[in-house]
């Protein structure tokens, strides 16, 4: 995918973190499976939620990073999660980020303190941003209330959007509410706000409606049928192409998410060792393997040239 | 207050942490409120929610325990909060809590991912202990769930306290639900598993039922008359204090707490920098700054010695 402007657009995944048996990351298994992801035209998100980012500390995430552009991989192809509860952890990750070149940053709020004000919320991304102090910045909100607890009202983006425009640059929006996805296609995405469906579910429905894209979480094990209907939406089969895709993420939708992908990724490749997550999050028990295994022989699902990945 | 065993006992108080104008902690006024507090015989329960702790970085958050040593004042009366999602984070900030000779630390779960699975937080805590590996360590667990988002069932205490005798020594339940702290007093306190009421609302009721004090927020702005309940519960007044000590406490929750009890301290030091929090909190306005004094006026509230603060 040759991108035709700067701004990040098209397919995006949250990649996983594969771990050793002592929760350790694997730098050559992560280096792997991006170069992979970027094979199939899918954008490297690294350290997001499906990536279990915020059980990694910073100094581990900056050392994957600095694996990935060690191997060559570009960096105008990354938009590495950096959002933190702690400001300083926030404008360390993110200045190393704009540092390195990434095309842009994901960005949680603050999530411990729940209920917090406007108010609160735009002060802690605008310290973020005077922290970085980088005009080359571009700032992805990451609006995931279900786990983070914390909102991104749309008064929030409106202010600072006119505040820091450019650099407050799009969001992914993984509330599920596509009223809420189609409010800001609506209001911000002509004010060059980048909207990113949180998942291929509502793919169609954003790039019909001026949309970026999608940061899918699939987007690790099934990326090509993803990216197909990003290149096609045009297409007379894009109603059906999504109505597959959907089937094809239910299939991993029944299990814990990340366990799940870890899993078949796992029974792609032979590698036993990319089922470790880490705690709080447990890996899928045999049982869960089977159910999994079976439930993916039920939908055409494809990772393509995955020994690349054992 | 003499400890009469090793064990901690009484009133501890989650720290506020002091910033400047630019959000950056205040490390000697950190240590003046700290000496301040163990003066009224409250123990250092430094970093909780209270504290912003998650506001901070972990080098922050050493740099400000390292301070505290530092300016002489006694390890054995300080309980931080070590908890992180970042097993690496929790497992540095423990074991540095464990080497300066902390009498325990406070252990939030990791809290980012919601809903996960005893099991998956039976091996967070599992892997903070063993990461330490130190016999010293003494854990006390913290269930806030209206924050954390993430609960502590009983069978997960169960579980940790039979595999961690000792290590796991207790808890503050700041779930505000009386038949859980009844529950755990009955069940866990007489296996050496110290349970702190998460305010002094439920101060008499725990040390009635067999508990070991309370961990409470505005022990930052109100300490003599908690520490007088704790001192003399089983007097004949003990009911009459305890509803004093709610109506004292009513007069700060009407408002954000944190920035209410640092709006408290400006006033009564006349040091208007105790009035800043880091986002994504955001300080009392000036209409709330009036309503506060004059609630404040309205109870029988001391701060004694407050010139020590300033």
């Amino acid at each position: 995918m040759t991108p035709t402007t700067d701004r990040l657009q098209g397919i995006f995944s949250p990649v996983l973190t594969p771990f050793g048996a002592d929760f350790r990351p694997d730098p050559d298994r992560f280096t792997r499976h991006c170069r992979w992801l970027l094979d199939q035209d899918v954008g490297l998100a690294v350290f997001g939620t499906n990536s279990e980012a915020n059980s990694l500390s910073v100094a581990e995430k900056r050392r994957l990073l600095d694996g990935l552009l060690a191997a060559g991989l570009p960096a105008s192809r990354m938009m590495p999660g950096t959002g933190a509860c702690a400001l300083a952890d926030a404008v360390e990750l993110t200045k190393h980020a704009v540092d390195c070149g990434c095309g842009g940053v994901l960005m949680l709020p603050p999530f411990y303190y729940k209920g917090v004000s406007e108010e609160g919320l735009y002060r802690a991304y605008a310290s973020v941003i005077d922290g970085v102090a980088d005009e080359r910045l571009r700032i992805y909100l990451y609006h995931i209330p279900a786990v983070s607890g914390v909102p991104i009202p749309l008064p929030l983006i409106e202010r600072l959007l006119t505040r820091f425009p450019r650099i407050v640059a799009g969001i992914k929006d993984s509330a599920g509410d596509w009223s809420h996805t189609a409010a800001m296609l609506q209001r911000f995405q002509p004010r060059g706000f980048d909207v990113f469906a949180g998942s291929e579910n509502f793919l169609l429905a954003t790039l019909r409606g001026g949309g970026a894209g999608c940061i899918t979480a699939t987007g690790n094990v099934n990326p090509s049928a993803i990216v197909r209907l990003y290149k096609t939406w045009k297409h007379a089969d894009a109603d059906e192409q999504q109505r597959q895709l959907d089937a094809q993420r239910a299939a991993f939708a029944q299990f814990p998410m990340i366990p799940a992908m870890k899993a078949a990724i796992a029974l792609k490749t032979g590698r036993a060792d990319w089922r470790h997550v880490r705690p709080p999050l447990v890996e899928l028990d045999a049982a869960q393997q089977h159910q999994l295994a079976a439930s993916l022989d039920g939908v055409d699902f494809t990772m393509p040239n995955a020994a690349a990945l054992a």
